[in-house]
């Protein structure tokens, strides 16, 4: 974008809605005028009803769950990837940035909101055709629109031996942009990214590729051969600005003849970097599938209950007396294992002896099959049933907890979690994003319209127990000191690597306490950063320091920026000024 | 290289040795005095021993197995990356072209030959050091010399719990170049190109970057996480003229508690389709792993033997009525299936038990442990011990081949297979190149030395025996009308594409005949690029054609090539001029 930082010089004042841009305040001077003509001549491709300026509607794209989002000067939702062209060619031509935004539900990491006050959003809803599903070879080609929801119930009501992988996040994000962000998901295909093979991408300038050299008609393998011919580029569209993908063929899993999922209640923190170290070799050895994760205590206290306030008034930070409490009286461990096993039923009963095996000294490990889903499902009926005899209720859930271990706030969790290893998405864990929220949990969640608190950071470190271990200690003494709970969920990104994905949670109704979660997100990242620790995704927050560790890299990904977006147009702030 | 085709306007004339290129010719017309300043530049970076103008090496390294391969005017040797950057430097700023090679066994897809005769050869066999091999993550970080011989060797010594990918290709053949030609290994870690974790480039302008910012000391992950931060740009250097890669990371096979081999001979040729798709199906669910191929008679017979002139005289294909005979002599099937079982014994178990089920009516399933392997073994020390015996050895063979099925002129074969499958490189595979040649098959095999004709032709197809047939039957019918035999073996390149990768053997002292298999490989080409099949990698010969299915996409690649080596001097001809 350096071109447009003074585009009074250039002569086409009058064509660029953009005055000036100042980066130091994230916010793009505009020429109302200059916006107004594009916005019209935008209008002529998408249709008046698809190009928004209502303030309201202004405002809600530019909420988020990060404090200090940035709101658009207007959106344009274009219906096909023809429209798509068309509206980046006519950008270009007039110098007009766009944030493009597949669904907009990147919470925590900025949401719909663009990295500059002022970047027309560029959303791409309107593209949510499904258009293809190839049952015999296990993919889907779909566009940038198509929600996790839409895609499992059109496999379940068309291609029930296919299933999707999909994160424990919104079940209304859009699978591509999870994809091209990176974002991992819960089962045996978690990592998005490799999953996608076959992209449509419109370049800055308008023009459309297929990425591999897919031309239609041309190449039957578009999305089954990963690579494609020449150099593999679709990495270029991914965490990137460098193209607006319109269409992407997307690996599906056959339905396993088997699956179970499993939990393991950790029974001594110390031996959480045994834990790390165990669950890698498993995972090397081909035991353990992606998706397999490690979850602390303060992220099941999130997902089955809410901040305390009744109890700690305006602490900002649980106390460790609190948080042992809680721990005791919902059962929940400080950490906990999980996943899904995957395959045909003598390989998942030999993969569940091996588990049983190699965790043993670890804890107990709980295996849930869907017959045992369905009993705790009874269960849970029958208690809601007594809602109106508490001490019979109480009674049952005693017994339960003498026998499982388990207190009965748990059970909603349990079949969660053993759905959603199936890829069947749910707004339940969504409603974890309301931990500080004053709000009671929703049934629609919609964390950024209910203004909840909520920052994700993510570093990733070598699976091996003592760098989990010097990440975590690193970050938590950060949460400790700033007053914030420590909320920690290790992910398996693959075999070698695993993302510590740390959430910020934080009152945004006051004003301190969001300007704390910056400060201590700026601190996490510094400190990471120092420690030789990268993060494996970032948002609006973070983009400005991406690079930062890595100039000379940095300075590639520009000359490539500069090559194919000499305008910049395409997401401005999401690479490196 | 459109800048540097007519060097003589840019008034640089003296500081370049390229006089022009003449693209329909394949070569550059070469200034002396110009090559000769340039070279002794070169030599001042990397000490004259290691600037080669000597005929008879340049008659080596111009030498291929295909047929009108090209002769570079010079060659190269760095010692380390910063004297490839130091060469890169200076060849830049005098727009010297620089063909890279790893170690130059490219066999079958043009050795170490340039595409431009006079492009001076980039040699890296020099840089050979095996940096670090990390044991607890399974990775070596080696430099593009390090051949699969030296690595296993390597980890035989220091890390037995370690096990390397290899080809069945040349033992002496670079890692990291064959995985950058996103060649194809044995195991389930055959994908190479997907094993490649965290790359050092030495760019057009000689400026050097890591992949994903793994600055050192800046990034723990470099070799541990592929995507690294911001867009993942490993990709562009894979089948690629766009960076010299001086250092890879590798990812590594945890050793297997157990592993077994198997084959399968299809009993009946009209079942091969059904075959592939039940390998796909065995793979989608997990069962079977990478690696898993089908080749058919004459692969095996190359393997195993040579062309038996003595039975066909002139002909250049064996009749059907010989190779009949010669299978039943052999006892090798028209197809066969083959691969390698990895896990805990436990899972290797359940997975034979589950291949042998879905393969049940395909053919005989026969599965070689280590100790069957040893029996075998025996069985070949006793039949070498008893050559001044024939009559006793043959009734023993006639015994074993009553027993098995099996002729014992495939013992050699069985053992191999199995130790290949645990990544132990062998020269025995890479005699089958002599198929064709007058000479015996050597010892130390090396088909360019010994001029043998070998072109490989691998386009991709989707997974499904629809799509393999169509491929095979457009390629057969090919070989057949060009007087050829049809050699054909059916990779796996993941669940969903199958490679069919084609060798078209020829006597390379025949003109008449090498021409011919020139004429065969571009009717392949033209009919499998009609029928919207790519090539999943290309040599020399294919390079020109590469992209001519994919106009919009190739132009894409040359925007990018523009951008970063805009005097085209790294490998001209590699991508589309």
């Amino acid at each position: 974008m350096a071109d447009a930082s003074s585009p009074a010089d250039s002569g086409r004042r009058d064509a660029t809605p953009v005055k000036a841009i100042d980066w130091a305040q994230r916010r793009i001077v505009i020429d109302e005028r200059g916006l107004a003509e594009a916005l019209s001549r935008f209008a002529e491709v998408v249709g008046t009803e698809h190009v928004v300026t209502e303030l309201s509607a202004l405002r809600a794209m530019g909420q988020a769950t990060v404090p200090d989002s940035r709101r658009p000067s207007a959106i344009v939702y274009p219906g096909s990837a023809d429209e798509v062209a068309q509206i980046i060619k006519l950008a270009e031509s007039r110098s007009v940035p766009l944030w493009p935004c597949s669904k907009g539900r990147n919470w925590g990491y900025g949401s719909a909101a663009p990295f500059l006050e002022g970047t027309v959003l560029l959303h791409l809803e309107r593209l949510n055709r499904i258009i293809e599903v190839n049952e015999e070879l296990a993919y889907a080609v779909i566009e940038p629109g198509v929600t996790y929801r839409q895609l499992k119930a059109f496999l379940v009501q068309h291609h029930p031996n296919l299933w999707c992988d999909c994160t424990d996040g919104p079940p209304d994000g859009s699978v591509v942009g999870n994809a091209l962000e990176r974002g991992l998901g819960v089962t045996s295909y978690g990592d998005h990214f490799a999953t996608l093979c076959g992209l449509e991408v419109v370049l800055a300038d308008g023009s459309l590729i297929r990425t591999g050299g897919g031309e239609p008609g041309h190449c039957h393998t578009w999305n089954t051969h990963k690579w494609g011919v020449g150099p593999y580029l679709e990495g270029l569209f991914s965490q990137s600005s460098l193209g607006v993908v319109t269409k992407a063929g997307v690996w599906l899993l056959r339905r396993p003849q088997a699956f179970v999922s499993f939990t393991l209640d950790l029974a001594d923190e110390a031996n959480l970097p045994r834990l790390v170290d165990v669950v890698r070799e498993l995972s090397l050895q081909g035991v353990l599938p992606q998706g397999t994760h490690i979850v602390n205590d303060v992220v099941a206290l999130a997902v089955v209950s809410q901040y305390p306030r009744e109890l700690v008034g305006n602490c900002t930070r649980l106390p460790d007396a609190v948080m042992r409490e809680l721990r005791k009286h919902l059962t929940i461990p400080q950490w906990s294992l999980g996943g899904g096993l995957y395959g045909t039923r003598a390989q998942v009963n030999a993969v569940r002896a091996e588990l049983r095996r190699a965790l043993r000294g670890l804890g107990r490990l709980n295996v849930l099959t869907d017959r045992k889903v369905r009993a705790l499902l009874r269960l849970e009926t029958v208690l809601e049933s007594l809602r109106s005899r508490p001490l019979l209720r109480q009674a049952i859930a005693a017994g339960f907890r003498r026998l499982s271990g388990k207190s009965v706030e748990l059970l909603p969790v349990a079949k969660r979690v053993h759905s959603v290893m199936q890829g069947i998405p749910s707004d339940y864990f969504v409603r974890h994003a309301y931990f500080k929220s004053p709000l009671e949990k929703p049934e629609d969640a919609h964390p950024d319209r209910d203004n909840c608190g909520l920052i994700w950071f993510a570093p990733i470190a070598p699976c091996t127990g003592n760098h989990v271990q010097v990440v975590l200690n690193l970050c938590k003494q950060l949460f400790i000191h700033h007053n914030f709970d420590f909320y920690a969920a290790l992910l398996m990104q693959n075999s070698r690597s695993m993302i510590i994905l740390l959430s910020i949670f934080y009152d945004k109704d006051i004003p301190a306490e969001a300007n704390r979660a910056q400060v201590l997100y700026s601190a996490l990242t510094e400190a990471t950063q120092k420690a030789g620790y990268q993060q494996y995704r970032t948002g609006t927050m973070g983009m400005a320091a991406l690079f930062s560790t890595a100039p000379e890299y940095g300075r590639f990904v520009r000359r490539l920026k500069t090559a194919l977006d000499p305008m910049g147009i395409l997401a401005p702030g999401k690479l490196p000024h």
